[in-house]
């Protein structure tokens, strides 16, 4: 069909597979405009090409500026690095590519206010740009947001996300790009408090104001090729957060916390309910309503596998849970409608842009040894 | 490749589109001999030809007997009703065709004699078959078995199944094929029991040898396109199963049982240990080691997501959980391996039959008031 | 106060201590009419006058005959051994005493009826006796009891019950009266299928009228002073009950469910919603309202601590949980009141005897290899 | 008997009534040196004298000096509110009493210095002192402390401590000398984050060294008996705390939690393993042992009601929970030992000293807007 979309994915590491798997399933269950996988490109010639093969992809490519040149190609997909998005994203767009593009945004805030500016300036010509912050696709998340936004849990007071994780609790763990400042930014702050984040500002529907903060490096050193290396970045955050609407969040969020393996666990406490999830269980919602009779009151386990649950539709009948990996699926569903449909996908750059200035503010709160800093 | 396997599907509805996605997947994450989705095939044109090109398989026929005759199709995987079971499968063995079954075996006794015949000797001849348990599939519940068999649960007393479902808990739902004996040969009991009779005897490996049961429909007739009909097979069964080791279990079979989903539970107790399952979480598992100091010990709940977990190797980082449908990558993924390995793939359609027994146990046993009947 | 009952308690074991534990706590947290803790009865004359002391009875004596002749005694509360229930229960009911006896009503059917007639003939009189079915009292389980009362779970297809503890697990546990045929008249099944029997009625306020069922002793013999002695009673027993209504309810109960410490279970599917509880969390209750939109459903987990809820105004502040002694606080706090209101107090030793019915049809069940008993 | 310890108990409202319920009861189950509950002190006459027969007290009175003066009373059990308990308990001491103290130790920071300086004199003279933060008696926590103490968490890296009722949600709720700053010191922070510092503190054995703190009036003004009145102390606080060790702890507590009744909830993450408390569950800990085999590994649920638990052989048989009160009874009992041992109770009041300059730095920080605060 001459109306598909030629789609080129950048990177095949962890990102590159998930988003993969995703582009294979996507047309399957769900009403999508026509696309090819043409290319995959990655720097080693040979794994690149394996994989192009692995994950259902026409083609393999070594240098990404190929995509730029070839016509037939309209969405770039990027799945690298976050040390390498900006130049990446900004040539993209530039060359007329729609993009999607992993999280974090950027490295730092200079290039990600770099970035969102392509981005506007690529949307006034019909380009369109997604960030790839895919916890926003899990269908319990989407319809805590729906139970907010239709007034089931009243106004919010307080929020509490963690975001719990493990794989760096062993000290002998090595040291590798996620540990060094120079490629990775940050540590948890950017890796997983951006989640964290995100997601807090998505569900509510509500803005950080200001950030008051700590960081911490556990594990100072470890063990790399030539011996001992020096950690760069954080390995946990806490921030008490302050929202546009008067709520207050708190944000922990560690790869030090032994036994918690992807738990990203969000609760929201409202005048007239609270919520309850924990990524960990991801298809499940927990939910009181403090509206009922006082002694019927409790946190209700939502099996969110119904047909009229986000997303859900265009799976498996009830009780047949769904995996982490479609919160890719949704993502990409949600992308291509919006191509199609010619409207803003959301979150934009813009968006990540917004997220990363609360990063920042986490910061340089630590710095300021917990001083609250406006975002 | 030219010694690709040519793969046609027979049926596209719920399980032709859980098959489908596992057909798309499990080469990109497992190491398989290569093949090809060749055919679907569906009653209606038009239906079929959507499915195919929905489903990712190259073309779409009408007639499933067009598969029998094609030399570049080498397996079948069988995904319509059981009625039809018996005369597409052991045809398709006849044919040479190496065959993959939905479950159940088949809606009688007598077929299933005959199929299971017939797939022992298209096995003497390098035919392969397999039945589609699906859930022997689940890590968690391979994990349950892997523990069984190392000990760490000793001599097993007591197993405890349920399968509790609620899709005909309102009196209201809609009457159809699986709800008329003649077309579903059975409830409950072919429908979920028959799961739960595999895994029993899967997880313990163990035999049941005498039931004592009760079977009851607790709504009689359902509305129809032509008014109220009766329904002509269980809602529920409760059997207590002896098995060869001297262990007893319980089953409860269900599909009225208000909230539950798709709660496939399971419980062992052993001399030293303990284990629990619900399928509702199908990426944990529940183990108390009472070998550990008295004041230690406790269910724990394993996260089944590590690497060292069976098949997870293949899948996400710690925590990253895999939905319902990898039972079927699984299962596809073990299916392909058998054949390219040489090896008989499990379980076979004997052990299918096996279960077949014990259903047709439970029935007769339900017919005597509750008398025990051996298998 | 002149008007002061006086309570004499027979037995100081487990029950013994249980009870008077309820007896010094009820008249600080309930309004009871004014009562004296006037004399424990033992056998052992030294160890009776230390547990006099120690758990608040005025006096102690070795004879519990002694009571019968006692004026200043109007309750007689009965902690003894089962085969010794029907002699001293008819005793103090022809003495004008009111008696409130622990469970089980009696070890054989022919003592139990003779029990229900002495009580028969005594409410003529004015004379109170109650069972100590001490699991009514659970404030869950009243609130499950309202709310199937209220409709809240509609018609009722299901109940499953389980009361799954495991000490007797080990093997090399030792052999005691509890054991033998002849001094505890059965195993798991009177000593806690009683409990689960009795309150699968009460929640649901209906009656057993037939079982199928199945009994087991794991562990033959064990090690008494003497070496290895023949246990006569069960292990464990399985049993589907017919109820009145037409539902229909499994109960399974067991002391070899390793790792389950003291696990009663209910669960109760109906047309309109699920109750379910677990004595290991006895201060919760799971309620599914399946009248509400179907993607807001879920077990709700009720805390139930509330004022409102039933006999917590007269404990602590929302949250803070009671313990499992308190089910014989409030049995004792009713029991003061039927006697001062002029009530008759129920469990009634009827209600006592149709439990033992049941029981009696789940034996002679086993013995007819499973078949149906009616009651 | 004339070695009897003469108690009076002042105060018998929520806590009057809590320790009353354990001074009744710990002689029943504990060996403790013998005690009669002499006289209970309120200054309402008509009130304490129906205390008084209520809860098991031989006499009433209305004035506390009462108790100075008679040499027939050893204990003073102080249970009112914190703005009295310096004047109390410092003339108590000095009076050659022993002295149980409800906490918190006081509404300001001079008062406990105060108070503290005189117990420390008593003791020297052999006069006991005791503050009442009971949940260091709870037997899961006391396990969790051992735990620890015994290296299954290895070095501990994070706490997570939450604190979370949700008694002051409803903005409607009236107003009380709990919300006054002259007359409870400060809200959420003495009241419940008290607890959550000292728990903290006495299961990882550590100190904490600064603080970085955020507090939140949510609802700032509530109905009184003349109207709206102005809420002067805080609805919930956050705060990041430094240990002596290393370790880092994040504390949060709030009465706004909608749904959360009692939620003391505690994790603990070190290089060997992980813990995880909640007050709602209090018979239950769970533990990881992050030192089995990777696939084996699990939060455990231990069920803390064995014999070998702390406290636990006083009380039922495995499975049999116990109730929020014993908290109280395990603390008299302790209290009770060390009069008799001659030994020093803990916590003492330095130990609760300690715990409000905790308080104290948290509200400093607050106050500068986060800043760090040393201790």
């Amino acid at each position: 069909m001459n109306s598909n979309l030629g789609v080129a994915i950048i990177g095949y590491a962890f990102m590159g597979k998930a988003h993969s798997a995703a582009w294979r399933s996507v047309a399957a269950s769900f009403e999508v405009p026509g696309y090819e996988q043409k290319l995959l490109v990655g720097r080693d010639a040979a794994a690149a090409q394996a994989a192009a093969e692995r994950y259902g992809w026409q083609q393999s490519a070594t240098d990404w500026r190929t995509v730029l040149e070839r016509d037939d190609i309209q969405i770039v997909d990027i799945c690298t690095p976050g040390w390498t998005h900006a130049e990446i994203a900004i040539a993209a767009l530039a060359a007329g590519k729609h993009v999607l593009l992993e999280k974090p945004l950027a490295n730092s805030l200079a290039e990600a206010e770099e970035m969102a500016a392509a981005a506007r300036a690529a949307e006034a010509r019909g380009i369109r740009s997604m960030l790839g912050f895919n916890y926003r696709r899990i269908p319990a998340l989407v319809l805590a947001k729906e139970l907010v936004a239709t007034g089931r849990v009243g106004e919010i007071r307080q929020v509490r996300v963690a975001y719990l994780q493990d794989w760096l609790s062993d000290p002998s763990a090595e040291m590798s790009w996620r540990l060094r400042k120079e490629t990775a930014g940050s540590g948890a702050l950017g890796d997983i408090a951006s989640h964290a984040v995100d997601l807090l500002q998505f569900v509510t529907n509500d803005e950080v104001r200001s950030a008051s903060a700590r960081m911490r490096t556990f594990v100072p050193s470890r063990p790399g090729p030539e011996g001992q290396e020096k950690v760069t970045v954080d390995d946990a955050i806490w921030a008490t957060l302050e929202l546009s609407s008067g709520a207050v969040a708190s944000v922990e969020a560690t790869r030090m916390a032994t036994g918690r393996k992807n738990a990203l666990q969000l609760e929201i406490y409202g005048e007239k309910g609270a919520l309850r999830f924990d990524l960990e269980r991801l298809n499940e919602l927990e939910f009181l309503d403090a509206t009922e009779p006082r002694e019927e009151q409790g946190f209700r386990r939502i099996l969110v596998t119904e047909a009229s649950h986000p997303y859900l539709s265009a799976w498996w009948p009830p009780g047949h849970v769904i995996g982490w990996e479609h919160s890719f699926s949704h993502q990409i569903r949600d992308f291509l409608q919006s191509i199609s449909n010619g409207t803003a996908p959301s979150p934009s750059f813009a968006e990540g842009l917004q997220v990363q200035r609360v990063l920042k503010a986490i910061e340089s709160s630590d710095a300021a040894q917990g001083l609250r800093v406006d975002v």
